[in-house]
């Protein structure tokens, strides 16, 4: 290919295959796009990319990504101070705020407890949640975790570590998702629903 | 989002979503994914963007993207001159240059005429392409354009065009892709390989 590109575009190629959702093939149409469109896309997105690279902090206090530190979240006068919503990955807070069913502040973990992959306590967010809580002010600490089993067990984990503090840890509730149909549901989210039922 | 985000990050996800193959979700993922990895991943594809918005250019003789002009294809004093490949899009080009069946020059249309699409031969690298023949030295035009409507009533436009320059004009074989089932093919394909079968 060196011989038909050029190691400009070979390159290009390359990183772009890196990002998640692109493989080869797909980078390869996706350098030729943006080639085409290099006014109105290619140059802009270096741009942006060289901008973000150059910005982007991770925030002190909650884990989440911005261009300050604190970040928006973190900075945001208007919201509730009492309850504080834990999650594992950025992305997660980003759903959430999508969502726009809460205006707490929030806490990153960076990943939940894995015996598998080697995750152990001191490889996530933990004595920073732990010195937040203790600073006092905080309520309720909501575990906005993955109902899977990292992250129940990991919801486990900042449980006990956090009842210590005197707050109210709750979690997600589990149910059959918004528009779903039972037929596809598996035992284990019918059983939760019916257990949690709520009366109409 | 805005107030999550940051301006930034919000124009790289805008920016990320319009590549082929990522969506809104997709995009929001990879922008994720590159910030991360900021020093491996984020600015080196910036950098990378930059160059090639910078030093790309399309080559003057076949329509070819590169960094120089003529391009590394038409620069290269190894290739068959007496054979043209004529290709839709500079994909195409690529495609064949993975597959090295042949080392020949190329011509790439930037199209297909499509009365649908209201493209006609004015809208195509067609002028160039009459010119490079009539300039003499290519003996044989291979129409390596895709086996569709738009793509066979281009090769018919293109052999009228092309045979009052006393050139021999080829097209790809039809027939059984390699690897392929007959039960799996459509008539057309079944036809075409049985009445261009081949002598064992």
């Amino acid at each position: 290919m060196a011989s038909v590109t050029g190691p400009e575009i070979e390159r290009l190629i390359q990183l772009l295959a890196k990002l998640p959702g692109l493989g080869p093939r797909s980078a390869r149409r996706a350098a030729l796009h943006l080639i085409k469109k290099r006014e109105q896309l290619l140059a802009p997105l270096g741009e942006a990319m060289r901008v973000a690279a150059e910005r982007i902090v991770v925030c002190g206090t909650c884990g989440n990504v911005d261009t300050a530190d604190p970040c928006a979240v973190c900075a945001d006068p208007r919201r509730e101070e009492t309850i504080l919503v834990v999650v594992e990955d950025v992305s997660d807070l980003w759903a959430l705020e999508r969502a726009q069913v809460i205006k707490a502040r929030y806490h990153v973990l960076g990943g939940t407890l894995s015996a598998l992959d080697g995750v152990g306590p001191k490889d996530l967010n933990l004595d920073r949640l732990v010195a937040r809580v203790a600073g006092g002010g905080v309520k309720e600490v909501i575990l906005a975790l993955n109902a899977t089993v990292d992250g129940q067990t990991t919801a486990h984990y900042v449980t006990d570590l956090l009842t210590p503090h005197g707050v109210s840890v709750t979690r997600l509730a589990h149910g059959v998702p918004v528009g779903g149909e039972l037929e596809y549901l598996d035992e284990g989210t019918l059983a939760a629903a019916l257990r949690q039922r709520t009366a109409l």
